[in-house]
């Protein structure tokens, strides 16, 4: 497996960060690249997020650079917008392209002021590094509370050629669906039109990002962004979107997996399916209401098959239902039928519960075609560790 | 402060929790009372809140009785409705009523069969226990992981005498507005048409357990039920409404801020205001997101003035605002002014934050009327501890 071609990478440590680990990257495409973008839809957005949408419109989807930094969010301070520019600026001169043509991503604490020269000094000798194999160093540069760096690629088989696609993401906390959660970045060597980029980047992301939850937090920087450039030769002609589609969905859902894997303080990846909703987004409701209930994710970390949680989370997620009309299994053994307990052994479900990929299926009953799939981890004394003194 | 008159109390341990503490109790008014009460919202409803509705429509608003267990939800069971119907009978009968004029509520765990046998034995001897004395044990027999009962008692002195009202409730976890949250318990020995009751219990509920959350969870059971019996010879005249409303609604948010400050595992009150939003509603979507977010209530946890956690829950609480437009203050600090960061010294806040009471206000610039108070907890390792393994 190659990563696309026409590609490069760049890390280095700025001094964003207190520890001393990289914290900012570069991802260049050699040539300019369709692209396409999705963001938070928090009502406090982040300045880079601001500007990431400027640029996009103005270049009409058009980019040559992913500029990242962790550690700080560049969000609700007062140079924020200042901030943004500057460091876009710096980067489009390092690398000799417009600013227009850099998507600027910022992770990290919010309301703390993130000095500009920290970034733009650094920016001469980061463009300097660039190069086809920095990938990983970037996966990592952008980790914040991540345990693990997190990357997908795929190839296609097209009539006319191979292409390639390469993603990376970062979570772990404030993490929710409801729009593109946290950072995500994609790289793609076929050439398409930005129009058709934007529709598919959506599509998949409702599949993939939308479709997790590790606490049910809208952070005020979510960013996942793809810059299709070309560089493979291939052009996509319409009868290979439906393939591009799936292949970009697969990549996506596999990093939002790795993101909720990753959980802050998790040790299960819950996988769950809804089935037989009115609707897929009455589906996702319940869904959601699933992976988002402490109740639930608590009885999970303690291997506990409480399905009498699972049916109450559905109960309030603002969907009307019948629970006579509900199967629930976990690990595939049904532990509720039409709304009461079935009978299991309490032990042998215990065991399969301390594994570390937990499946709940939810049914309803009947021929209804909504169904979801989500993904959301456990919810263990680790979160709280992370997340009490998180800023100071 | 006496107890309002007319009413008598009894506990005991009917074995259907495993620990040998009471876990069935009966109220008793002396005399048919007007009757009201609240329910889950929940799609799931356990049958005792079934039972309960049927009832208070079936009397049209009288009861005689309110028959409580802990230990189990009697909710997603086979025999569910069977149970509820064959203790409420067994009740009445023990008393001298009509079933019609009982009020069944439910805690525990949900989907493991309660056996009625057990309630059903025991209420002779519970019946011949019934004192004016009994206040205080039941409001300790209906706990379930709460560390201390919660109760609440107001008088008022009206042109035609002196009424009183009482209350009791329990938490601590699934507790979530968008219902009467938990089960609550209110006698009052004014007289009054049920109508008005009902219109005025509403009206309290909203600013008091709908405005509570220790973990964003609805649950199967929530009750809130309150009966005024007339014992202290006091007709309420529509003069008096607006006082007691205003009596009625302190003592259930005394209440209901009890059972935040006993959230599981909490150890900080946390009280939220919301002003100068353009609706009530507005506010109390903002509080709420503010009260359910698991990063603001780890940091308050962690005593971190993390603020930024505060305007990100607010900017996803499906409000449009303008974060220019923004300030909040914690323990009475401004924190963040025009949705920027704030100067303060973060020492004194921190320690500020180590206190048991924690002050948010989240204001808009402006003179819009909207506002809401809102009551949570902070978010510990003691929460995860007690819901890793609750059912087994």
């Amino acid at each position: 497996m190659t990563l696309p071609l026409g590609f490069r990478y760049a890390t280095t440590y700025a001094k964003i960060r207190k520890i001393a680990k990289d914290d900012l990257a570069l991802i260049v495409s050699d040539t300019p690249a369709a692209a396409a973008a999705v963001f938070t839809t928090n009502q406090v957005v982040a300045a880079p997020v601001v500007l990431a949408r400027k640029n996009l419109a103005a270049s009409k989807g058009k980019l040559r650079a992913y500029l990242i930094n962790a550690g700080n969010a560049n969000c609700a301070t007062q140079t924020g917008m200042a901030v943004a520019s500057e460091t876009t600026d710096a980067a489009a001169r390092a690398i000799g392209i417009a600013p227009v043509h850099v998507l600027p991503a910022s992770t990290g604490v919010i309301g703390v002021e993130l000095k500009a020269s920290l970034i733009t000094k650094a920016l001469p000798k980061l463009a300097k590094r660039l190069s086809p194999d920095g990938f990983q160093q970037v996966a990592e540069a952008i980790m914040t509370t991540d345990l693990v760096s997190k990357t997908a690629t795929a190839e296609l088989s097209l009539k006319g050629g191979t292409v390639r696609i390469a993603g990376m993401t970062k979570g772990s906390g404030m993490i929710m669906p409801n729009m593109a959660t946290t950072l995500g970045f994609l790289m793609c060597d076929a050439s398409l039109p930005a129009p058709v980029l934007k529709r598919m980047l959506i599509a998949a992301n409702e599949e993939s990002y939308h479709r997790l939850s590790v606490d049910g937090e809208t952070s005020t920087n979510d960013t996942v962004a793809i810059m299709a450039n070309g560089a493979s030769g291939v052009t996509l002609k319409p009868v290979d979107y439906p393939l591009f589609q799936q292949t970009l969905s697969k990549v996506m859902q596999d990093l939002a997996a790795q993101i909720a894997r990753d959980g802050e303080g998790a040790k299960k990846l819950v996988t769950i399916h809804v089935s037989g909703a009115r609707s897929n987004g009455d589906a996702a409701l319940i869904a959601r209401a699933i992976a988002n209930s402490p109740l639930v994710k608590t009885a999970i970390a303690g291997s506990d098959a409480n399905w009498g949680r699972i049916i109450c989370a559905a109960g309030y997620a603002g969907v009307k239902f019948n629970p006579a009309q509900v199967d629930i299994a976990m690990q595939g053994i049904l532990v509720c039928k039409g709304g009461l307990a079935a009978p299991f052994r309490e032990s042998d479900l215990k065991k399969r519960l301390d594994e570390k990929d937990i499946f709940i299926e939810f049914a309803f009953h009947g021929n209804n075609p909504g169904r979801a799939k989500f993904w959301t981890c456990d919810l263990t004394e680790g979160y709280i560790k992370i997340n009490g003194s998180y800023r100071t």
